[in-house]
């Protein structure tokens, strides 16, 4: 038997199930391996044999897997498998959970091990894969990328962020419909995720169409943010419209690095500590030094979970980069993470190679400072170019009821002891 | 010539332009009236005769208009022609606007004026068809109901709410997902519009499914709100789950009245007043109490705006009260609004009447008590059997570039004097 395991870790995001079911089709319908199984909960469902068999064996004693709920969970946000925080330790301090996790491969008869996550997952990979060497293990260790927030190095973008891209320039055309209606100067601010590199905030722009330059301003956290400039910015807006729209990444921060989230912390009335978003703190400055409306939108959570504005090609690419994995283990490679390629922008073309995970694990990849205009408050033309490709298509959405229909994750959830 | 003027007021919804369009289709294809002329920024663009006119004079030397562009401002989010707060004055107090106004419906032949707005805006129909049967004026007045908050009485419910009760939902089931994953207890509070009435926070009821019975809890400002018995119900679910999620109104307060968001009024270091929200308040006393994991999230301007997931049923029925409307002008009658009479849940089935509008004007629709649960910590299953028809139907996006294309509104932020 040559069986695999895959599991999911970190935040979740659109498109996450994609490359899990990437995995599982290539696997079955390439041929490549027989049972596949799903870690519960990252890598801690290994340690614990909590898994969930993705495969179900025929009439013939070979293995196949339920093709309609394959479909459900590839369009499904967050993730099927759930997801841990676990770092593993260094194996020379602590030994013990990879001979665990070690014979455990062993029992399921395992040939490869695939972990889809961040650069904290592929720390896991790169030790699993040094530590497998170490033995003389030959059960293959490959990381596939996913994050919304695009900072994974060496790959061109990361599965994940381009539904989150998606989402936000989506919604942001419709809030800049929405402030459009009033004559009496208004300021909305929106702030998105990503506190160290600002790729999601810098995707507002793609809401700027041929009858709108909204959001006229994007405040990223890759440059020192000036209260001075930006209320100046706001003064030179007002000039000429009434309706002003600023995309501003939760991250921002002054010369000093000191966060402008962080340092209007203030306490409620029972006495805890609220931290004010970076978007609240704005909204407090520009009422304050301009007396004129002004209102701050957290897009929060739905960046990362908004199934139903998925972008078809941030899907199709995470199942390929699950499909590539499968592939370069069964071809021989471990500790290994699959990376997108780009080959052209228009039209957008790519390829998928491989790197070694170590080059990736722990490392942040930011904005280039040529993509950011001299002012420091909007992206140029070539971050444009480089986001339009990753934001195309949709996804089909079934609706039932009126809402649209998920897999159900309700294994994830389960009591204590059942 | 029979000519006509429509405004739009209030807050904006997804569906308000498709009232708009109903306007418009009917009083052209059902050749009801001639031209149809919009009124910029509701009341105060008559006074201002800041029209874009909506029809066009054909070869025939009748009037038509572009039915492409109607399609699209029909599932267009936000006012097409913009919004106001004015207020008319009495006419007792202050007769010149009235006179202005009648002045310029001589002035553009005009037979009928349609004010699609919600209670504040039914209270200037009702203001204007008072003055009119004074002077003895034959203009025919009508109000078009709109609200997202569902609050206004006699009609079944209102266009607009349907929507962002299909947002609310599909966001709910997304959001339910995500916050599945770990496996460390962990509650999330969703804090949803509608400020004295919780018809949006009820809607997220619709989340619940096969699998699912989140969100757990649902907190209304119908019911005074018990600190203690929200801590008390948090303690009785961690028992059986670690995945809490709560919806919660922006309005809920104690039993004096006191607003849990007003009352948590906190400085930033600017020294700005900062008013956390009721899910920011919560957070913090599930944080100090229970000393778990604890997040909140503000669904924020999206409800209201987020046209790519507009219920169909809730834009056809805008369309249908408009052109009803229009009809009942035809048939003579004036100061009324068209109302929703639904005459079944299963199958869902209703008529379209009409009420005077000075029975709807500054009135407020809320929750009758018998649909929340005795511990006021949820709805009944009258209320599902209620929010579910309004929910039903999507309505087709167009997608360019990977975003929704939605209709040219910068008529309405043009700079000063162009």
């Amino acid at each position: 038997m040559k069986n695999i395991i895959v599991a999911q870790s970190g935040g979740p995001t659109v498109a996450i199930n994609a490359s899990l079911v990437g995995v599982l089709r290539e696997a079955v319908d390439g041929g490549k391996y027989d049972r596949v199984f799903g870690a519960l909960h990252g890598i801690s469902g290994v340690l614990k044999e909590d898994f969930k068999e993705l495969t179900i064996k025929d009439e013939n004693g070979g293995f196949s897997y339920d093709k309609e709920l394959a479909d459900l969970i590839y369009r499904s946000p967050s993730s099927y498998l759930g997801s841990c925080r676990y770092k593993m330790p260094e194996a020379e301090d602590d030994e013990s959970s990879y001979k665990k996790i070690f014979e455990i491969f062993d029992k399921y008869e395992i040939a490869a091990f695939f972990y889809i996550g961040g650069n904290d997952s592929m720390d896991t990979v790169a030790k699993l894969s040094s530590y497998a060497e170490k033995i003389g293990s030959d059960v293959r260790i490959a990381g596939v990328p996913k994050t919304v927030d695009n900072d994974l190095i060496i790959t061109d973008h990361t599965p994940g962020f381009g539904s989150a891209a998606k989402f936000i320039a989506t919604s942001m055309v419709e809030i800049t419909h929405d402030t459009a209606v009033y004559e009496a100067p208004c300021v909305t601010i929106v702030e998105i995720m990503g506190r160290d590199a600002g790729w999601l905030t810098a995707s507002s722009v793609l809401a700027r169409n041929e009858y709108s330059s909204l959001p006229q301003l994007i405040y990223l956290p890759e440059v020192a943010f000036s209260e001075k400039s930006f209320i100046e910015d706001i003064k030179k807006l007002l000039e000429k419209t009434t309706n002003i729209v600023v995309a501003v990444s939760e991250g921002i921060h002054d010369s000093q690095g000191v966060y402008l989230a962080a340092t209007s912390k203030a306490e409620d009335r029972f006495g805890h500590a609220q931290l004010s978003g970076a978007g609240k703190v704005l909204e407090g400055i520009v009422k304050g030094e301009l007396g004129i409306k002004c209102r701050a939108v957290e897009l929060n959570l739905p960046q990362r979970c908004a199934a139903h504005l998925a972008s078809g090609s941030d899907l199709k690419e995470a199942a390929e980069l699950g499909a590539k994995a499968v592939d370069f283990t069964a071809e021989g490679s471990t500790g290994f993470m699959p990376v997108i390629k780009r080959l052209s922008d228009k039209p957008y073309a790519y390829e998928i190679d491989k790197t070694d995970v170590r080059n990736v694990a722990n490392q942040e990849k930011k904005i280039p400072l040529e993509w950011i205009n001299e002012a420091g408050n909007d992206v140029t033309g070539e971050m444009i170019d480089y986001l339009k490709p990753l934001i195309e298509g949709e996804t089909g959405v079934t609706y039932k009821n009126g809402i649209p229909v998920y897999a159900d994750i309700s294994h994830l959830t389960r009591p204590q002891g059942m």
